[in-house]
């Protein structure tokens, strides 16, 4: 997908919203344990009932390969279901890779090849090892590397606060900085943790135009309005994630109703917040 | 495989060598292309080559997930075939995995459970994310998180140099400083790029008793020499990994003879560093 077409869609749904198939068999309904495969029968009902609401959809390739190979079966069939919709959405394999050149192009085999058996729209890669570990994930036409600038967890603060060099510039400022160099915000977007959204201002220092994937709204406790503020920009330029406050709303016969109802609750304030910013005016 | 297990193969076979098993469909032979699993057959045919060179074998997660689910199922095999093996052997998932605390259990899991597809006894994890994104491997009894420190790419020289907070101290320094806290050299090994082998005074300084894996001896230019010059052990300390040198030695009918061959040198060289350096007096 396209940044004109990921634009358009945000437009059209009035949302931002990427829902994250963090899909764990510990915590699904139980009624669906009884199906030959809960997690895609899972993944197709949140799916269906937060289409209306959500552009973008990223499974977390943990928790698939977690189950095993059978895991993958089932994520296969969830993208394969993804794909089958009218309607485009956006797709993210958050799978945080990265290797030296060779193997990130195998990697990108992997997720974002249209013949592979994921055809993922981007996905999500560590800087650790620097440039050519990163640019073999950006030669597929319409496909998005999403590197890893500031995470939400509490980890971030081990490394990515550094001062590098005897600067003030802070690793993950240095990792935004530097990246331009090898890609650009039709092909790379960055993740910046909501739960450090005053941190968004540095980054759009840097990164004025680039898309953000922003987790961290919700089960981890960021802000939907103070990540708008500091990072939103003319051209919406944000995916904000919520993944287990939306999926596992329920573990009931409702679960995709109550998902449904979270989305929707989630979309509302990003119509809101859209318009707020004068998006797209 | 524990610490002592492993020192006590090294001292068996008089090797410290690591296979790796960067298995590519377009780079083995072609009569193989013919079988069913010709993945699985190549693996199989390289492990029986060099089992008695080679301490260790370490596939590349992404040479496996570019051939799709098919490429999971063969490692699979290949895992189901080394733990079938008289005489352990190490194995390591090159996987560069790592995701905030919840999600990494799952990687965690994925690779390292016993009762899992694969069974691994170590994988490879990136540091970017911190403490909370490293932890979740250290669990399992006898299983290994193998941390990357200074990587073999021209990439390394990106972030893993720059200077932290205004102190001489490298990131790479960094990194194998804080993790000492996160566990120890019963469960915690570094990758020490061997083409930055002039570096390995400085990883020792800091972790003297860890083991390191070493990669980039042979198609990347490093020197197994200067390796065991800067970072050998009294207990060795060392996984040397060489990948295409070893599997592709040939394209032809001789690819596994001459993987042997080729393993077969490097043990010798191997057990001649042993010897000089003393280790195991």
């Amino acid at each position: 997908m396209t940044r004109q077409e990921l634009i358009a869609t945000i437009r059209k749904k009035q949302s931002f919203l990427c829902v994250g198939l963090d899909t764990d068999l510990k915590k699904i309904p139980a009624h669906l344990l009884q199906m030959d495969d809960p997690i895609f029968q899972f993944n197709k009902a949140i799916i269906d009932a937060t289409l209306p609401y959500a552009v973008a959809y990223k499974p977390n390739l943990a928790f698939y390969e977690s189950a095993g190979i059978e895991g993958l079966v089932q994520l296969k069939k969830t993208m394969d279901y993804l794909h089958s919709l009218d309607g485009k959405v956006f797709t993210i394999a958050d799978a945080k890779r990265g290797d030296i050149g060779n193997t990130s192009q195998q990697y990108a085999k992997a997720f974002l090849d249209p013949a592979g058996d994921f055809n993922f729209d981007s996905l999500t890669v560590a800087p650790y090892m620097g440039e050519d570990s990163v640019t073999p994930f950006t030669v597929y036409d319409g496909k998005w590397v999403i590197l890893l600038a500031l995470t939400s967890n509490k980890g971030a603060f081990d490394f990515q606060f550094i001062e590098a060099d005897g600067s003030k510039q802070r690793l993950f400022e240095r990792v935004l900085e530097r990246s331009q160099q090898w890609g650009d915000p039709n092909n790379m977007m960055y993740v910046v943790g909501a739960t450090k959204a005053d941190m968004l201002t540095a980054v759009r220092a840097l990164v004025p135009d680039s898309f953000l994937l922003v987790p961290g709204v919700g089960a981890q406790g960021g802000s939907l309005t103070e990540v708008c503020r500091y990072g939103m920009t003319s051209e919406c330029g944000l995916l904000v994630n919520s993944s287990r406050g939306i999926i596992y709303a329920s573990n009931g016969e409702d679960f995709a109703q109550r998902a449904a109802d979270e989305a929707h609750k989630l979309q509302q304030q990003m119509a809101d917040e859209l318009k707020n910013h004068s998006c797209f005016a």
